[in-house]
């Protein structure tokens, strides 16, 4: 069942109150990362609790303890646990989002200030640190619940909330919170499916459903030699150097077509299904998509499919550089005494870090051996976390589809992130229902980076969406 | 012929006051790499022309112009042309040294204030900066002069002396102002041979003499991908990543074992000659002097003569680093997008860095080409410099030989250095003889290092080195 017309009329005719209410959200400097700005992430908790219970919604603040924090012990953001409605008869669906936002300078770059929402008439962009990442999907919701309390109009579903204000700092303090919340009556009993809305479409055109995350293992190889750096005149050719012995390593990992050379690691894979990748040729992507977004034409393959499925449905091992060496600008004659190689592999469905682990630190062991060098190496795993996929024919993904269906007149793409989303997976496990991230924003927004957007239209057509996917839900 | 016994004798009656002399020098922190201690090195060239001038000499202060340090224009140290001596039937010696050090803070991890002579009367050691190098052995000159002045002794030869105050920043100036000072007339017309005594022992036991360099060409590898760093959750396997191309390679230059492997360079090494590993053989050194030298068991053979050969007579590649990969403590998920590999190769005869170049440059562009990445590639030469050998049976060295047994009692080592000295070879190629590189301190003595020292008896038994070398060229 699509939301009623008068739903859809009002999110147009309230569509500057709502850029207001971002514009009010934008200016809170909620940046979870920096100890310096810990009381705006608060602050913006309280305005989010505010909005919340102005519009119906009952808000448990949940304090999550403390933290160390650049040298000094601080307390974490509240987790704000909302609820509205409690009809037996009715679906029970969970909206996860969070209030904080990465840091901005008006120095890294952006043309306006990050923390003023700049409304630009001409492209329609809604220009401001947070926009899209995810101010502006947790207000879809604060506007979608606004409606109906203005409409008098009853809800399609009960609605639970669960706001964080540490997404951009490691989710820290939220899976305890999550796991203790699961139960007969706790606050996540009753809940049917989950709808997190903080990614993006593939491309800037075409909305999409996504349904699966990659994991991540990330690993440093330390090779120690000499007890301090040496000048590479008196001691090269006289000593196993460490640079050398890593270098040597490090190359063995992947190939410069992405291929892993760690034996084992690729075979875990889920093979390929009769007409998956006819999936991937049918998404609405191009070659031409991937080298605008990293701005060079350096695609690994000139079939598309091939490059998104290196993207969603394979691992990739990436080198991300190495601490200890000389780094710096110049021509500094040293043989580092110690180097630290870091890589990480995304992981795909089957694997796991638990898989993974054994086979690189046994794999990067003999190849060190086979080097012949009299040096010492380390091996350690500085974190992980498994890949997540829902199935995305479950009545959670057929009612978003129903609903970009109707708000935007195109079938959603159905794609996987490269990315992870941490708290995705510990929703999925915890509370054991399907898990649909249901993106407002375009690829283009630049969540982590300057001059952050949000298209207006993707910010009001994405309410519309939001309150369009609860009515499909309502009703099937 | 040996110096008179008066000399001798003189010296060692005057030790303390000659330590006094080095603790004079060693309270002004001429640090030349460093703009606001720039004062303090023009302090010590006004010192130490105070004290030329006090035993005998002419010195000439010669401005060298203006350099950009630390953001501003300041006037470069002068260099002291100084001269004893002008009796048509005596050899003319040129000696070298500087009077300007590396930096220090008591911080870096010194036990005791580095700009403080302290004389430990236990281990005989005289601790501070620029004890050894290089200040030590230029008063070692001063010394001999004021023993002769004393003592109403007639100098064996005529002195001329070339003191620089940029050595540890890159001898800025002092080409120039050697190549204009050559030629009929100019000062250092008429010299015969050139001592140099800025270099150490190979160990803490028998002198030696210093008869070859290694040159060096340092090189900068910049692989080029995406026009911004990537995030490897949302590229990983999408496109080709720099470091992947770059850490490839790097490992294609040198084996862990210190063969390097680009075709053509090891094969300009001039060959072994008969009887050369035997000279190597003889040194009075050890695998075990190399491991303590380094601190660790990871010598590159168990065979003596293989390792001395390896840092004197071989060419040795370093890698140093990465600039632009990530290179802090942590774990970032970062697919960097521009990549600066920093390697050289230290050169020994016949290599160049003009014959060397070529082959550099020409194996990585063929091996990028393999890669078959769509990256791009750029190769720089940062700097470079050509090897120096001199002859060993040149009357200059016979004299040092002479003095060093006179004095030690010991038959001097014959050495060659892995480093590089530059203005060695700007001496050697602009004035056409021979040089000599006559050490005063011993291995150990940790000259750009905290706790820098020189041994009492380095540079007393130094100081009648210095003297007794000068009667026997005097004597030939
Ligand atoms: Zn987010
Ligand atoms: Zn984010
Ligand atoms: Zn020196
Ligand atoms: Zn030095």
């Amino acid at each position: 069942m699509p939301a009623p017309p008068q739903f859809i009329k009002y999110v147009d005719d309230n569509a500057n109150g709502f850029i207001q209410r971002l514009a009010k959200a934008v200016q809170i400097p909620s940046v979870s990362g920096d100890a310096s700005y810990r009381k705006h992430v608060f602050e913006m908790a309280t305005f989010l609790e505010g909005e919340l219970q102005a519009v119906g919604a009952q808000v448990k603040r949940v304090p999550l303890g403390k933290q160390v924090l650049d040298g000094q012990e601080i307390d974490l953001p509240p987790a704000l646990l909302a609820s509205i409605g409690n009809d037996p008869k009715k679906k029970t669906i969970l909206c996860y989002g969070h209030y904080d936002v990465q840091p901005a300078l008006k120095s890294d770059g952006w043309d306006t200030e990050p923390f003023q929402l700049v409304v630009n008439e001409k492209t329609g962009q809604l220009i401001g640190r947070g926009s899209t990442d995810d101010k502006g999907p947790v207000l879809g919701w604060i506007n979608i619940l606004e409606a109906h309390k203005k409409l008098g109009l009853e809800l399609p579903v009960n609605l639970k909330f669960c706001f964080e204000g540490m997404e951009e700092s490691g989710s820290e303090g939220l899976d305890d919170l999550i796991k203790s919340e699961v139960g007969k009556g706790k606050f996540f009993d009753g809940v049917e499916a989950i709808c997190i809305s903080d990614n993006y479409w593939l491309n800037t055109r075409t909305p999409c459903l996504t349904y699966g995350l990659r994991g991540i293992s990330y690993y440093n190889v330390t090779i120690r030699g000499p007890a301090k750096d040496l000048h590479s005149g008196a001691f090269g050719r006289t000593v196993h150097e460490p640079m050398t012995d890593l270098i040597h390593i490090m190359s063995r990992l992947v190939t410069p077509q992405g291929k892993i050379l760690i034996p084992g690691v690729e075979d875990l894979v889920a093979p390929l299904v009769t007409g998956e990748k006819e999936r991937y040729d049918a998404l609405d992507y191009s070659i031409q998509d991937v080298e605008a977004a990293v701005g060079a034409p350096i695609a690994l393959s000139d079939d598309k499919a091939t490059v998104l499925m290196g993207r969603m449905r394979e691992p990739s091992l990436s080198l991300h550089g190495i601490e200890g060496a000389f780094s710096a600008a110049g021509a500094k004659t040293v043989i580092p005494a110690k180097v630290s190689g870091k890589f990480s592999i995304r992981l795909v469905p089957n694997q796991t870090p638990d898989n993974i682990d054994p086979l690189v630190i046994s794999y990067i062991q003999s190849e060190f051996k086979k080097l012949g060098s009299k040096n010492t190496l380390i091996i350690e795993n500085l974190h992980g976390g498994k890949p997540w996929m829902a199935d995305p024919t479950h009545w959670n993904y057929v009612a978003a589809t129903k609903a970009t269906e109707a708000i935007y007149n195109k079938k959603p793409d159905l794609t996987r992130e490269g990315g992870s989303i941490p708290v995705t997976l510990t929703f999925a496990e915890s509370l054991g229902v399907n898990v649909l991230l249901l993106p407002m924003g375009r690829g283009d927004d630049g969540a982590h980076s300057f001059n952050e957007k949000l298209d207006r239209s993707n910010y009001i057509e994405g309410t519309k969406l939001l309150g369009t996917y609860l009515y499909e839900v309502g009703s099937i």
